[in-house]
């Protein structure tokens, strides 16, 4: 591991190798509760520099562990092994921004909310909104295939990912698809990568997609006494060929918390909230389509639907959706939030399955999430201090990823596998699956340096 | 092959196992001009006896070439190294319809348009659409990632598709996806398959994704005295946030050679015709959108825009556009279409530069296509009884694929590499790109019995 660290400071320059236990500790965790320290961060400033650091790596059989700004709610880029913590937050430059064929090239570092402010600025969009859009990177939103709220009428990242550029597990750098918005020569290399946590290489740029800007935007907010009802009105929105931006649901129990915290006069005694967005290019368009959507939540037994008149109002009617992470806190000092994906049908059952492991472990479980996606983020709430409740907490995720499985649904929508979801891999995908996934991780990665002991069990 | 042959026979039953000249020239050829004998032509009806068939033909070490109805033009479902033709035709069946999550498992021998009938019926809507969907399969279009002119606004195959059932090279049945809309559960296998021309396992089965059947729809037509007009009209269109359903393009020959057959009064001074469709669910706002469409024709240089103001005026429209594939017919004896596609700000000189070639060689190339994607259909008029020309055809694919890799295009847009676009595969994706794609290759068929000698060069 010396000779390794000598020879990349030689290579990089010693401020781009970083070994002191003060910045080892601050590459060593990410946005879990889990935390190991790596032998050494290096922070290259380029492809190339990113290639040399996998080589000397490769050489030295040790472990490369990829990481943007480390939010990852998975444990994906904790280095478990020790070994490379190879941050890629000094790559953050945009490269082209081509508006004429809509299309911007970036290096991965780049925080997602610096990309969307600039191409906004300039009448384009970039959609895919994780929450943590302020904080996490383009080449971490890629390596996760991150989601967002926006995903239901938008999709989700990798459906704006046109082209890769990734440093192999040999240092050999691969450049994938391109700037033809359809591509089908050869096996499609970029969705492989798309999602891979850096199991199969290091993304270290990205030519991505973009959308002209929609001009307007409208916002309501529907209160349903019965969570059935709420869950029907999301299927009947998009049975009736409505696509909003967002549907995004809240259970009892997060309305609850928001209130606490906040004061915003949230009903205490309906069984869920939709946040449901509206836009397009078409204001008039826009208008009508909010107003068939507060017309199908009123069929479907919401008891009041409030359509924001301005963006003061529509601001308001987000406070709460925005609120419901922070309004945990008050309740309990930790939070554990899952990230199950059912099928639209199935949500009331699995929220009502849910509540029952919640009643049943005795410890509250806050519910909110994508519902036109069936994407929910169960947020367990307890204290991490006491082990035995840490203990219920672990049982009380397994019961909910039984509960995914069981509904036809999956693990994770949007916030990947990492190490945390890699004890019921097998379960949710089975043998035949899994080896065909370490086969072609074998194929890429045959010294199993890069990113070892993630995703796949 | 003999005792292969008698094998399959005792597993599956002699009708499903076809062995005679007639029987083998049946399944020797596709939308190609190639052709080539396979040793047996299979027919199985399930998957399981897929199995059987793959699991023989690896204990034999004999190819096995999957076809649906070998529409392909890419020669991908030719048997050149002769084999089992494996078709799928027989397993047809919609193996469940969930209206309430929008979802629908097929077997992967099911003709495209008879989908898309049954789930129109039902108010649903599978929105892909080569414009083989009479003939072609979803198993084929799944292998291909199929496009079409609605891809603009709606996405090609691969969008579509949630989970596969795939037979592997081993025999063993692999499942992927699933009904959950957003998934991040490992690596994205179901993108694998799609588009691997059956070269990685056999598609037997897929999940389908659905949408609400757009209500309304409505069709304009402009002409353009400039190309480079019409070409910045489909730009200006979608930087103006409306994306149409379809946006196609024909170029002056195009629309020469319709006019020849057709006698639709077409104007023959024109360089290039756009035909633009919007659709949706809200009828005011779709009637709106064509109107802002014909605005921005005008606005851009269209000479005349004519928006359908009945069903059978927009039946009208299309016409020129479907007759442009029949209509070359009356101009020469074979035709060869490519399928390139370029980012959109090159279309013009993508455009220009084929019409130069086809100068040179003297041979006419009718272009059109899908222009909303940059994707051109360049189709090379000529007599291929004259050995003299098909050599000049040749020498023309290779430089039309010249041009469109020049313009940071790609080789094909939808309908594949096949046979015929492999001795360009290099050039198109460099070494590195090909090394990964054959360790894959290697990874999931290490016999190299699934497809030999498509795709991979």
């Amino acid at each position: 591991m010396e000779e390794l660290i000598v020879k990349l400071k030689e290579i990089l320059g010693p401020d781009k190798v970083l070994t002191s236990l003060e910045d080892r500790i601050a590459y060593s965790y990410d946005g879990t509760f889990a935390q190991n320290l790596p032998d050494v961060a290096v922070l290259p400033e380029s492809t190339d520099e990113v290639a040399v650091v996998v080589q000397i790596a490769a050489e030295h059989r040790v472990p490369v562990v990829p990481r943007g700004m480390a939010s990852g709610l998975a444990g994906a880029s904790i280095p478990f092994s020790g070994g490379i913590a190879l941050s890629l937050t000094r790559m953050n430059r945009i490269l082209e921004l081509d508006e004429g064929n809509r299309t911007v090239r970036v290096e991965a570092g780049i925080v997602t909310a610096d990309l969307q402010a600039y191409v906004e600025e300039r009448g384009l969009f970039y959609p895919p909104d994780p929450s943590s859009n302020r904080q996490s990177t383009i080449g971490g939103n890629i390596a996760c295939n991150a989601g967002g709220p926006r995903c239901l009428k938008y999709g989700v990242t990798g459906d704006y990912v046109l082209g890769l550029t990734v440093v192999l597990a040999d240092g050999r750098v691969l450049e994938t698809g391109g700037k033809a918005i359809k591509n089908v020569v050869g096996y499609d290399l970029t969705s492989l990568f798309v999602g891979s946590e850096g199991t199969l290489g290091v993304i270290t740029e990205a030519l991505l997609k973009l959308i002209a800007k929609p001009q307007f935007v409208r916002t309501a907010r529907a209160e349903f006494p019965s969570l059935d009802d709420a869950s029907r009105t999301v299927n009947a929105i998009l049975s009736a060929g409505i696509v909003p931006a967002t549907l995004e649901l809240m259970d009892e129990t997060a309305i609850e918390c928001i209130e606490e915290a906040m004061h915003l006069g949230l009903p205490l005694d309906v069984e869920a909230m939709l946040i449901i967005e509206t836009d397009g290019s078409d204001e008039e368009a826009v208008v009508r389509e909010i107003e068939a959507v507060a017309r199908i939540c009123r069929e479907n037994g919401a008891r009041a639907v409030e359509v924001a008149q301005s963006e003061e109002e529509r601001a308001e009617l987000w406070r709460a959706r925005r609120s419901v992470s922070p309004s945990l806190a008050r309740r309990a000092p930790n939070k554990l939030g899952e990230d199950i994906t059912v099928p639209l049908s199935a949500i009331p059952e699995a929220v009502r399955r849910i509540k029952e492991i919640s009643a049943r472990y005795g410890l509250p479980i806050v519910i909110f999430g994508h519902a036109g996606d069936g994407n929910l983020h169960p947020n367990i709430l307890f204290d991490k201090r006491d082990p035995e409740q840490w203990a219920r907490v672990e049982s009380m995720v397994g019961e909910i990823f039984d509960v995914a499985l069981e509904l036809e649904g999956t693990l994770s929508g949007e916030h990947g596998v990492g190490t945390l979801k890699r004890p019921y891999m097998e379960e949710a995908l089975g043998p035949v699956s899994l080896d065909v996934q370490r086969r072609i991780k074998q194929a890429l990665d045959p010294l199993n340096i890069l990113n070892p002991g993630k995703v796949l069990p």
